[in-house]
């Protein structure tokens, strides 16, 4: 809008199972909408080749990060095999605080992690398959994934799917594009809320005085 | 969205003072939309020439209005002057039923009876002028309104803007092109509301038991 009302940003949070398409309606997100970011996660694993901390990841020993989540400066945090992966609090709240949106694609578990740590700043969004024919397609398909690993990604798949009622929004992934510009209206109606138009309470004031 | 997914119809209210552009708002949603109808009131007052019932107004008189009203078959009433108008409950309960949404165009005495009439089913949207200037000019510029007219609408706007907190959303409408398309992503996020999406426990329940 081009009236200066100042807002607040959002957390927006992107779950499914694994070949649902998240990964790509991530993308596209990222690329038609310049006031939203992807949030950089932290982790104590090594960087692969090619990987730039504080793009990809911010790279971290196991003691900074063990100190930084003790000192409440990760918004959730989680172990995956024999490594550390959390989401620092700092830029995050940078980011809200100047009116940018920041993008999450994370699981059940570390949308009810942030739940508690920012409740207000949360908006979840649930992507499903339209089918488990197509979500083993789709998972299939994938170049890089042997047999096994789909295998266990199906398996998986129910036990992500069966959190679906703890999010605010839910798309069936049927069509990308159309899922696409379902999302893009999340967000510009999110950013409307009331409850986030910090600037709101100033701004009707000075329009009730001159009234 | 193409899947079968039984969605209930929403209750969308835009409430603003007289002449920030609402009227013109309503009908740009109402082309522009096949899913959302104006909700047709009820009233007490003669109908005028042109006026169709079941269209304009559903024309009744002062006994039955008021036989309704006490066997709460109103949403919400007021009197304004000498005539009753009202919202009939049947036909909207009957569209959200059927997943069509119906749009109010009602002031913040309407919106709070709808508010505890049917809660979960509404979704509030306010909209404010720029300025006072600006709200000023469009009054004045509208054909049918007298100076006289103009100055009371003035003095009514400030009452009206102070229940602006009451709404979910509030649009400041500058540009009715960029206000409208905002609206219609407030529409199309609310339609993809987990809670609204009644078919959803079933098609996640087939979904994971054919993983």
């Amino acid at each position: 809008m081009a009236h200066d009302i100042h807002r607040r940003g959002l957390m927006l949070v992107l779950s499914s199972p694994s070949g649902a398409g998240k990964t790509t309606l991530a993308r596209q997100l990222l690329a038609s909408d310049d006031n939203i970011s992807m949030s950089v996660s932290l982790t104590t694993r090594a960087p692969r080749p090619g990987e730039t901390s504080g793009v990809d990841y911010y790279f971290v020993d196991a003691q900074k990060f063990g100190e930084m989540r003790n000192a409440n400066e990760l918004l959730e945090s989680a172990k995956v095999f024999d490594h550390y992966y959390g989401t620092p609090r700092a830029p995050v709240e940078e980011a809200l605080a100047n009116g940018r949106d920041v993008l999450f694609d994370i699981d059940w578990q570390g949308t009810q992690q942030l739940q508690e740590a920012a409740e207000d700043d949360l908006v979840r969004i649930f992507i499903l398959p339209p089918s488990a024919a197509e979500l083993e397609k789709r998972l299939l398909t994938r170049a890089q994934d042997s047999a096994d690993v789909v295998a266990r990604r199906m398996a998986k798949a129910s036990d992500e799917i069966s959190h679906y009622a703890e999010y605010d929004y839910v798309i069936v992934n049927e069509d990308a594009n159309e899922s696409s510009s379902i999302i893009g209206a999340i967000l510009s109606a999110e950013r409307q809320k009331r409850s986030r138009q910090t600037g709101l309470t100033d701004f009707v004031k000075r329009l009730r005085d001159s009234l």
